[in-house]
């Protein structure tokens, strides 16, 4: 089991930067993904609902796009968090938001069980920040992500 | 305006190939988004939900990532469908999985408005089927996307 931090990323976001589908606490109809350092890498499990799938017994693969996008943009901002050595949701805010998503589906991924993903901050440059995902599913390695996440600039954050 | 076929791909897909979230129609809390031959290019029109956003007045970039994975994946089967110069639907089905899906988001993309994808055929290769994407929004280019789609095997599919 994974240790967490009594928060997740998501739920240091200001209000007017939480109504995102995928990961917004203020999202009524959204996916509320949360993600949580571990160590030097960043986690999230999600459960998918029974109707996200592909073809039966199988996951969504945009499902899938989705929650490797947000986690890897929230990774983004709390790294640099973290580098900055600032406290999560302090003010000037950081935010990332996506320039590049790619996903490999190295195999179907089953449905009904937590799929969990493992962020990794390759490289932080400038106002870019490349993230690598692993998404696994009952312990098995399904997808591979990568996401070029752009900071946003701190004049339009509010 | 573009002049559609009676029916789009999706329509011609077996009852138990239409459950994606993304196209399938009888996927009831689905996307349903539709597909139809436009010349040598594929065409879908797909207005978001409201709540379908990342942040105020944008679109959330998984909706796009997953409206532009299945738009590729139909034009996909559409496309060998055509090539074999065999009528959409008919025995034994044509259908593709997604090997890797890559969305750039060249800008935000608003939301509010219908966004219009356009999808052309790269390469048939194989059980391979490359395909670009492009989506704008009023009229704006906000996202390219290409998606590598693997025909399933015939003797998985039913």
């Amino acid at each position: 089991m994974v240790m967490k931090a009594d928060k997740s990323f998501q739920e240091y976001y200001p209000d007017h930067l939480s109504h995102c589908y995928g990961c917004g606490r203020l999202n009524e109809y959204g996916l509320h993904i949360k993600s949580y350092w571990h160590g030097e890498e960043s986690v999230c499990s999600f459960l998918p609902k029974e109707y996200q799938i592909a073809v039966k017994g199988y996951v969504y693969g945009g499902l899938i796009a989705s929650i490797i996008d947000c986690h890897a943009t929230g990774t983004a901002a709390a790294a640099v968090y973290r580098k900055e050595g600032r406290p999560m949701g302090s003010k000037p805010y950081i935010r990332f938001l996506t320039g590049s998503l790619s996903v490999d589906y190295l195999q179907p991924t089953p449905s009904g069980v937590a799929l969990d993903l493992r962020a990794r901050v390759k490289e932080i440059k400038g106002r870019k920040v490349v993230v690598d995902v692993e998404l696994t599913a009952g312990h098995k390695l399904c997808v591979r992500g990568k996401v070029v996440a752009i900071r946003v600039p701190e004049n339009i954050l509010g």
